[in-house]
């Protein structure tokens, strides 16, 4: 969606039709980026630091790759910005959520971009890449989804983690696994019967309900 | 638990200490059996067939293995029986078993066998070894469940798929992703947050009870 977008460069392996010397200092700065991101997280990431690392300014890297959550998304090659998936939600009622979330999730993952959504999922899980994935969902995906359920303070963490849980779990017995009748239900039934849980997890009155563990 | 028990094959990269060729037709047995049991399922695979293709009798592979199920759970490379890991589901009250699986399961993903589980898992996904794997869940792991389940009749397919999809999503943030606080949380503490989840899918009033998507 990002700088795919931006520069033109839509063909698969396409690194041609621009300046020589362009698509490597690209390369260099996703490298930079992705090793940034996941060492330190997306907060405690400058656009700064990745041009510097990279040995360029970083009007160059906001000229390639737009704003540092553009650049995120680039790092880690989704092929879908997160915030289009995730936009239902923010106008959604808070009763509602579970609903809405995975009403939004399952789309993308039942799209034609799915297969790219479950490719990087399973890239992700076999070469262990998970920082940058922890990241991704905590601090972008599922940061204004967070923000909404803080209750009480400090609680978002868990709920999040336990509603990515699911919806991990969903992708994987859906799109990987296949297991039937989850893999060819209608995503409206598969709705229905996830919902509930989400919404538990987002709003419902948890056991433990607190920041950190014991 | 089941063969490497009973020859004595305890050490990492052991072929030694055996007759030669004996390794070499275990093997043998052990890649038949993956295929078959892969192409045709658990219940349409007789140790006949899969000894017939290795070239040997069924003595010698009842010999070798155990029965049919120890044979696939040494296929499948499982480093714990599973019929252990899920023997207090049997004795467990049907409106405590949410709980009693979640324990169960973490009791072992949380053991120092669960490396070999994680490892096990992250490899299936990246391969795409699934269809092992979800014989695996569905015709052993959780069959004995999936009976007690089956409400209204024809039921326990789905039951049972969906909670492979949370368990599977617990697996994965808390020992794969390794997402805070999930990944450091008391495995009791965790088991209280999931429960109600699982027991729902198992006996609960699910929107779509019925064998067969639409």
């Amino acid at each position: 969606m990002v700088n795919a977008h931006e520069t033109g460069d839509r063909r698969p392996n396409t690194r041609t039709g621009r300046r020589p010397g362009e698509s490597t200092t690209k390369d260099t700065i996703l490298a930079v980026a992705r090793t940034r991101f996941a060492d330190a997280g997306f907060d405690k990431t400058s656009i700064r630091a990745i041009a510097a690392d990279s040995g360029v300014d970083a009007a160059l890297v906001h000229h390639y790759f737009g704003t540092k959550r553009d650049l995120f998304v680039a790092a880690i090659a989704l092929p879908i910005d997160p915030a289009e998936v995730l936009k239902p939600i923010r106008s959604a009622q808070l009763d509602n959520l579970g609903a809405t979330l995975a009403t939004a999730v399952l789309q993308v993952w039942d799209s034609e971009n799915g297969e790219s959504v479950v490719a990087a999922f399973r890239s992700i899980i076999a070469d262990g890449d998970t920082d940058l994935i922890s990241t991704f969902l905590l601090q972008i995906a599922l940061k204004d989804v967070a923000q909404r359920v803080n209750h009480p303070v400090g609680s978002a963490p868990l709920r999040v983690n336990l509603v990515a849980s699911q919806m991990a779990g969903v992708l994987l017995t859906r799109h990987v696994l296949e297991l039937e009748p989850i893999a060819s239900m209608p995503a409206d039934e598969l709705v229905a019967l996830v919902a509930p849980t989400l919404q538990r997890y987002l709003t419902g009155d948890l056991p433990t309900t607190r920041t950190s563990p014991g």
